[in-house]
Protein backbone atom coordinates (compact mmCIF):
# COMPACT_ATOMS: atom_id res chain seq x y z
CA UNK A 1 0.00 0.00 0.00
CA UNK A 2 1.15 3.71 -0.84
CA UNK A 3 0.00 5.80 1.81
CA UNK A 4 -0.90 9.13 0.77
CA UNK A 5 0.10 12.45 3.86
CA UNK A 6 -0.69 15.93 4.08
CA UNK A 7 0.90 18.60 6.76
CA UNK A 8 -0.09 22.26 7.22
CA UNK A 9 -2.93 22.36 5.28
CA UNK A 10 -1.39 20.81 2.02
CA UNK A 11 1.70 22.88 2.23
CA UNK A 12 3.75 19.44 2.91
CA UNK A 13 2.44 16.04 0.93
CA UNK A 14 4.52 12.51 1.08
CA UNK A 15 3.47 9.11 0.00
CA UNK A 16 4.69 6.32 2.31
CA UNK A 17 5.93 2.97 1.57
CA UNK A 18 8.25 0.09 2.77
CA UNK A 19 11.61 -1.64 1.58
CA UNK A 20 13.76 -4.34 3.04
CA UNK A 21 15.28 -1.93 5.65
CA UNK A 22 12.52 -0.49 6.92
CA UNK A 23 9.68 2.34 6.30
CA UNK A 24 10.45 5.31 3.81
CA UNK A 25 8.47 8.71 2.70
CA UNK A 26 8.67 11.12 -0.37
CA UNK A 27 7.45 14.09 0.50
CA UNK A 28 7.65 17.81 -0.98
CA UNK A 29 7.57 20.97 1.21
CA UNK A 30 6.34 24.32 -0.33
CA UNK A 31 7.95 27.36 0.00
CA UNK A 32 7.09 27.87 4.36
CA UNK A 33 8.63 27.54 7.99
CA UNK A 34 7.86 24.34 9.50
CA UNK A 35 8.14 22.75 12.97
CA UNK A 36 8.28 18.75 12.74
CA UNK A 37 8.25 16.01 15.75
CA UNK A 38 9.72 12.86 14.96
CA UNK A 39 8.47 9.78 16.82
CA UNK A 40 11.16 7.49 15.41
CA UNK A 41 14.70 8.11 14.19
CA UNK A 42 14.80 9.61 10.86
CA UNK A 43 17.08 10.31 8.07
CA UNK A 44 16.54 12.98 5.84
CA UNK A 45 17.96 13.28 2.59
CA UNK A 46 17.20 16.79 -0.13
CA UNK A 47 16.11 14.95 -3.38
CA UNK A 48 15.84 18.73 -5.27
CA UNK A 49 15.83 22.08 -4.04
CA UNK A 50 17.13 22.97 -0.10
CA UNK A 51 16.58 23.06 3.47
CA UNK A 52 17.71 25.60 6.43
CA UNK A 53 17.20 22.94 9.04
CA UNK A 54 17.37 24.12 12.76
CA UNK A 55 17.96 20.44 14.64
CA UNK A 56 16.72 19.88 18.04
CA UNK A 57 19.09 21.46 20.63
CA UNK A 58 21.12 22.92 17.96
CA UNK A 59 21.55 27.02 17.98
CA UNK A 60 22.44 27.47 14.35
CA UNK A 61 20.91 27.27 10.66
CA UNK A 62 22.43 24.40 8.17
CA UNK A 63 21.38 24.61 5.21
CA UNK A 64 21.02 21.11 3.35
CA UNK A 65 21.18 21.01 -0.38
CA UNK A 66 20.28 18.02 -2.93
CA UNK A 67 21.85 14.97 -2.24
CA UNK A 68 22.93 15.94 1.26
CA UNK A 69 21.24 14.62 4.75
CA UNK A 70 20.93 14.67 8.21
CA UNK A 71 19.59 12.74 10.95
CA UNK A 72 16.63 13.81 13.68
CA UNK A 73 16.39 10.99 16.77
CA UNK A 74 13.41 9.89 17.81
CA UNK A 75 10.98 12.49 19.99
CA UNK A 76 12.32 15.55 19.10
CA UNK A 77 11.32 18.63 17.30
CA UNK A 78 13.20 19.79 14.80
CA UNK A 79 12.44 23.29 12.64
CA UNK A 80 13.26 23.64 8.45
CA UNK A 81 12.73 26.12 6.56
CA UNK A 82 12.54 26.66 2.79
CA UNK A 83 12.23 29.16 -0.07
CA UNK A 84 10.60 27.24 -2.98
CA UNK A 85 9.53 23.94 -3.39
CA UNK A 86 11.91 20.82 -2.04
CA UNK A 87 11.24 16.95 -2.42
CA UNK A 88 12.91 14.51 0.21
CA UNK A 89 13.26 11.42 1.06
CA UNK A 90 13.00 10.37 4.98
CA UNK A 91 13.89 6.77 6.03
CA UNK A 92 12.82 5.23 9.41
CA UNK A 93 15.86 4.30 10.90
CA UNK B 1 0.93 24.21 -5.65
CA UNK B 2 2.07 20.42 -4.81
CA UNK B 3 -0.44 17.91 -7.05
CA UNK B 4 -1.31 13.95 -6.15
CA UNK B 5 -2.08 11.70 -8.68
CA UNK B 6 -2.58 8.17 -9.06
CA UNK B 7 -2.50 5.65 -11.60
CA UNK B 8 -3.35 1.73 -12.42
CA UNK B 9 -5.91 1.85 -9.41
CA UNK B 10 -3.77 3.31 -6.95
CA UNK B 11 -0.78 1.10 -7.35
CA UNK B 12 1.79 3.74 -8.82
CA UNK B 13 1.03 7.81 -7.00
CA UNK B 14 3.06 10.47 -7.45
CA UNK B 15 3.55 14.25 -6.16
CA UNK B 16 4.00 16.84 -8.84
CA UNK B 17 5.93 20.11 -8.21
CA UNK B 18 8.31 22.50 -9.95
CA UNK B 19 12.05 23.50 -9.45
CA UNK B 20 14.25 26.23 -11.24
CA UNK B 21 14.88 23.95 -13.69
CA UNK B 22 11.19 22.32 -14.92
CA UNK B 23 8.49 20.35 -13.46
CA UNK B 24 9.38 17.10 -11.75
CA UNK B 25 7.38 13.89 -9.77
CA UNK B 26 8.28 11.73 -7.19
CA UNK B 27 6.61 8.52 -6.88
CA UNK B 28 6.25 5.20 -5.80
CA UNK B 29 5.43 2.18 -7.48
CA UNK B 30 3.77 -1.41 -5.93
CA UNK B 31 5.06 -4.71 -7.55
CA UNK B 32 3.53 -4.68 -10.46
CA UNK B 33 4.14 -4.64 -14.52
CA UNK B 34 3.46 -0.89 -16.01
CA UNK B 35 3.40 0.77 -19.26
CA UNK B 36 3.92 4.51 -19.27
CA UNK B 37 3.61 6.77 -21.52
CA UNK B 38 5.25 10.22 -22.30
CA UNK B 39 4.27 13.29 -23.57
CA UNK B 40 7.87 15.16 -22.65
CA UNK B 41 11.26 13.92 -22.39
CA UNK B 42 11.61 12.28 -19.10
CA UNK B 43 14.93 11.61 -17.16
CA UNK B 44 13.65 8.78 -14.47
CA UNK B 45 16.21 8.60 -11.46
CA UNK B 46 15.43 5.65 -8.89
CA UNK B 47 15.34 6.60 -5.29
CA UNK B 48 14.98 3.16 -3.40
CA UNK B 49 14.39 -0.37 -4.79
CA UNK B 50 14.88 -0.96 -8.48
CA UNK B 51 13.02 -0.95 -11.99
CA UNK B 52 13.56 -3.78 -14.69
CA UNK B 53 12.97 -1.35 -17.78
CA UNK B 54 12.18 -1.61 -21.27
CA UNK B 55 12.25 1.47 -23.42
CA UNK B 56 11.18 2.18 -26.01
CA UNK B 57 12.54 0.48 -29.71
CA UNK B 58 14.61 -1.62 -26.91
CA UNK B 59 14.80 -5.23 -27.18
CA UNK B 60 16.28 -6.36 -23.75
CA UNK B 61 15.10 -5.46 -20.24
CA UNK B 62 17.44 -3.30 -18.17
CA UNK B 63 17.29 -3.38 -14.50
CA UNK B 64 18.48 0.40 -12.70
CA UNK B 65 19.02 0.19 -8.89
CA UNK B 66 18.91 3.30 -6.55
CA UNK B 67 20.61 6.33 -7.99
CA UNK B 68 20.83 4.91 -11.52
CA UNK B 69 18.79 7.19 -14.43
CA UNK B 70 17.88 6.37 -17.60
CA UNK B 71 16.34 8.37 -20.00
CA UNK B 72 13.17 8.78 -22.59
CA UNK B 73 11.88 10.69 -25.38
CA UNK B 74 8.38 12.37 -25.65
CA UNK B 75 5.88 10.07 -27.16
CA UNK B 76 7.12 7.25 -26.32
CA UNK B 77 5.80 4.45 -24.58
CA UNK B 78 8.27 2.02 -21.92
CA UNK B 79 7.37 -0.95 -19.80
CA UNK B 80 8.48 -1.26 -16.33
CA UNK B 81 8.62 -3.93 -13.84
CA UNK B 82 9.32 -3.67 -10.19
CA UNK B 83 9.33 -6.79 -7.59
CA UNK B 84 8.80 -4.54 -4.46
CA UNK B 85 7.63 -0.95 -3.28
CA UNK B 86 10.15 1.30 -5.42
CA UNK B 87 10.61 4.87 -5.28
CA UNK B 88 11.75 7.17 -7.89
CA UNK B 89 12.29 11.13 -9.05
CA UNK B 90 10.77 11.84 -13.04
CA UNK B 91 12.61 15.01 -14.17
CA UNK B 92 10.32 16.73 -17.47
CA UNK B 93 13.72 18.19 -18.94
Amino acid sequence: MITTNEYFNGNVKSLGYVTPNGKSTLGVMNAGDYEFGTSTHETMIVVEGEMTVKLPEASEWVTYKAGEAFEVDANKKFQVKVSAQTSYLCQYK
